[in-house]
């Protein structure tokens, strides 16, 4: 860590300064140039309230030189992390395809959507059963019962099923799931984080749709540090002045993000965009920038007057993207199953 | 709630979205141009899920007309509501001054720091017991050990009480907190803003870093529909792309919220900024704005090395803003106590 | 256009707002709701200026129907236009590579560079004579004679050229110019824009930083309401608050402008994220979200102690991305050459 | 300027680094850690392209200490600046109220609006000539007639005026206006910035939409560089996710740049927010923020019927607002006339 301080600095705070930083046990490399003297802090750093320092009055500014993650850290775990989701193996060159509907609506439609991209290639099912909406008066899901009915269902076809939870009194009823989703809105849900931590279940973590890069990783690091390292990232969409789409696909954070984190990295390109036209060649493109899977809404229930009117991806959709998917992954060195 | 229809759209198709939308017990107006068909739906449209009915095919946008809030609408409850915390009222022209440390540190801290802002003037303490920090290797505060001492403290020198909750388990802990604050990271957890909607406790809601005026609302909403009507708004700054400041106060929000909701809303210029120097301008600039209460934080510990070099507001600083605070109220139309 | 009046709206006040609306030419259709009022407005509504309509007293909102652009909108000109480049054709499934240095720095390094990017199979070349700098103490290019460099070399290696304009009073220099750049910074200087479209040159125009789609749209329309069709349009990175990347490539936006407009559409991955590593990635990315070309820095220039040691994509390096574009490009439809 | 390095850096790079640097004529200050090497460079740092050292191989990371403006940094001019614009002082403690119709529509309107204001205490006309416009079907105001019209009533009702330049051509029109504004769009039209900064006249500098505030004040020294130091800085709103208010007045940037910068900074409310309801409370707010002056559009042409429907701020209005600003002024210590 580095400190660059005012050039006006008093003598009294500058001892009182350098004193503290001496009793966090770090060593001092000072330099005085003619404007301005900078400190180098060796040692341990990561405990250092970079926010606290920032605010000291002698202090101009502040720059890390090490990152503040180390668990998730690729500098101390240099080889790619492969998570195992119940059979299915996710990173280190092997791509997932995690497909399925937004929310379970009921034992049909769970059973028929997962038969169909079971049937299309898909290797991990997904669907809703605790929906966070932003209205109260929105459906919040079927909770308890949808959960019972994506378990049934996943079991039939022969899935592994990932799914949200939205509070720490809910783990109970995960014990069956193979893989626990934390969404966008509860990245920063630090005490939801610890809880999961003390779980060894392979834990899927959302972008905050306003978390930078470096807070995605310091959210994995929370789980990590309380012992669960089974974390794969979710690139979803990041929230920009552009509002034709829901969200930016931040497809830079790929690339950026295997560079700095051992762990494997997979992208959401139907929350992203909220547009079904968007979600085959938005998966494509993240495909280029070199994500470890796809995690895909797909629905079908040609019953429902709405839903037969309905752009989403359905099924035979599903199936034409999953054809394209394969012709690209050998170009970037990714194999599926 | 009006539907742009595309101009190409099938017959079939359309008559399975009337019905559909006439199912939903709304009344349809359609009006046919030349190169579109819009149709106004008329009734109670708050249930709708406008990303559902955006997502169908043949729909082109969607334009809610009455806003999906109802408790917090000012429409339907025009008068200003006034929320009492322990004796001390904020909203309908009362303006509130919340004063006190970032975390609670130790007893003789925590004492102290009350004793100041009370004697210079604040009217609620707030201080930080249970911390939401981006690193799990930061202090995570003295948790109930310093919610403790923050209750004795406010006892000490009577004045009523705001900390943050992080949790759901945690709700047991505040029973002798006179307002429950949820931070910014946790304004989407709905699970949390239920239960708090179940107590009758005053609830200081804060913006969230990337969330929009509506999703406040929409916030306030879920505590408002469990039954808990006494909830004031907070502006804490939102995440753009200018990092001088860590977040970029936006104040416009202010006379903006006045006009869409009966609640109170008070500014924090200490968080949004992350620079002490500037809590004073951004206090004055919020009161301009029209504020109904500032939420300031003020450090006192000379007797430690870092603190005494930091430029944090001391009680000193903050005496001198309350005298311009009270300076500007009158030519606002606003009071203290 | 649809117009959402309030509902307390004065009579003498709604009068006046329709006679203005009749008087523009439209027709009104008008549908009373129990809270409101629905105006649709049908005619020609491009040159309605929707920032006044929304000012009025008695209007709640506003939506357009149709979009306000139409030479470049895809309803009106359903095939895509293919612009001839020098005899290099973009768009309509033909895919252009443009690389080359990001200024012109010396006869022998344009030269140089012009020979290897040929070489490894680029159609045309870039190079900057004119150079937009955020400090003015920063080298502004060789200007007039970087510019005949750059002319001389495109002419040895027999590669059309592209380079950026600044002001309007350059417009001479550039005869000779196979495209005219107009960069981020110069998309809404509208002066500079209708000068462009009085020529017939290749325009590529590239997004400003904080420009929405929409905007993007409504430069290009600025050029060709002036005549000038030859409209390549450049997704180049936004602003958003993630600063690991110096800007978000909005990789999105491709196939939402391939649904509005029928101009070719290409990416510039190299000052999106300003860092070289990316280049790749993201070029392949691109290529995914359905890019009809890239433009792409390339340095070579051994003999300089600094450029040895700097990342920047080299000859070699580019040389090994034309492989795999070239690999991707039948995967997603499209040609070279 | 601090460098970190790479903790694998090859010797041989590192070399040719340091060699490059000292060519530039600056010394270095090198300290190794464990982990990394960080260089500190020091002397005229001012030219070093700080994009050109971070893409360097090697380097991980810079920062610069210093900043790179210099003529517009406060460290080398202490005092404020006080710009003259036709006998009134802005800066300094002096405030000034600048008034006037968004566009110039037509002698009778332009002479009223005048009269209006100057009544109500406007100290300088404003007024739009040459408009840029999203559109090009939108109108692009009456340019040179305009221009004169406005003269013209400036000299009638004895006030100084501004008016915004879009082109260096247009340059000899404006001898006789008093202070030129160059727009948001503009602050990066380095070519135009050039030029102004070889007149004498003041110049009105606004923010552009997504300009940080040292891209701001780069703008200015582009201006002052040239030798023109009457630059006034216009904060009037970024572009963020929050689309309720057209733009975010980022008021947190004004105490800021009082720091940074010796010039004067003014906001303009009108344009910011886009909701004629906004210019009172955020007039007030940029006054507690420590504006030097506000820019306020005010209409009147009770003879058309649009204008008389429309909200926007009326003489009567504007003159309302006049007297709260005088009341709220010397709480701020800043004085009018």
């Amino acid at each position: 860590m580095i400190l660059i301080l005012k050039n006006d600095c008093e003598k009294a705070k500058y001892e009182k300064l350098t004193e503290w930083i001496k009793n966090l046990g770090l060593e001092i490399h000072c330099s005085r140039g003619e404007n301005s003297t900078v400190l180098g802090l060796v040692g341990d750093t990561s405990k250092v309230d970079i926010d606290l320092v920032r605010s000291i009055d002698i202090v101009q500014s502040v720059k890390r030189i090490s990152e503040p993650y180390k668990k998730a850290n690729r500098k101390f775990h240099p080889l790619d992390t492969v998570v195992d989701v119940g059979g299915v193996k996710i990173g280190g060159g092997n791509f997932v395809l995690i497909a399925g509907p937004c929310s379970v609506e009921s034992e049909e439609q769970i059973y028929s959507v997962a038969e169909s991209v079971k049937k299309a290639g898909a290797t991990v099912l997904r669907g809703g059963a605790f929906k966070p909406r932003t209205s109260p008066y929105s459906f919040q899901g079927l909770r308890e019962k949808g959960l019972k009915m994506l378990l049934d269902a996943a079991k039939a076809v022969e899935l592994p099923v990932v799914t949200e939870i939205m509070a720490i009194n809910q783990l109970d009823l995960f014990a069956d799931v193979d893989m626990i989703q934390v969404g966008a809105r509860n990245m920063q849900n630090f005490e939801l984080l610890k809880e999961l931590g003390k779980t060894d279940k392979p834990i899927l973590l959302k972008r905050g749709m306003s978390a930078t890069i470096e807070e995605l990783l310091m959210s994995a690091e929370y789980i990590m540090s309380e012992g669960n390292e089974n974390v794969v990232l979710c690139e979803r969409g990041i929230r920009t002045f552009e509002h034709y789409t829901r969200n930016t696909l931040d497809l830079s954070a790929v690339p950026v993000l295997q560079e700095l984190t051992h762990l494997p990295i997979i992208a959401d390109p139907s929350h992203a965009s909220g547009i079904a036209r968007l979600v085959e060649p938005m998966s494509l493109a993240a495909i280029g920038a070199g994500v470890d899977g796809l995690i895909i809404e797909v629905h079908n229930a040609p019953e429902k007057a709405l839903c037969d009117a309905a752009q989403c991806i359905r099924p035979d959709e599903f199936s034409a993207l999953v054809k394209k998917v394969d012709a690209l992954l050998p170009v970037v060195g990714k194999k599926r199953k």
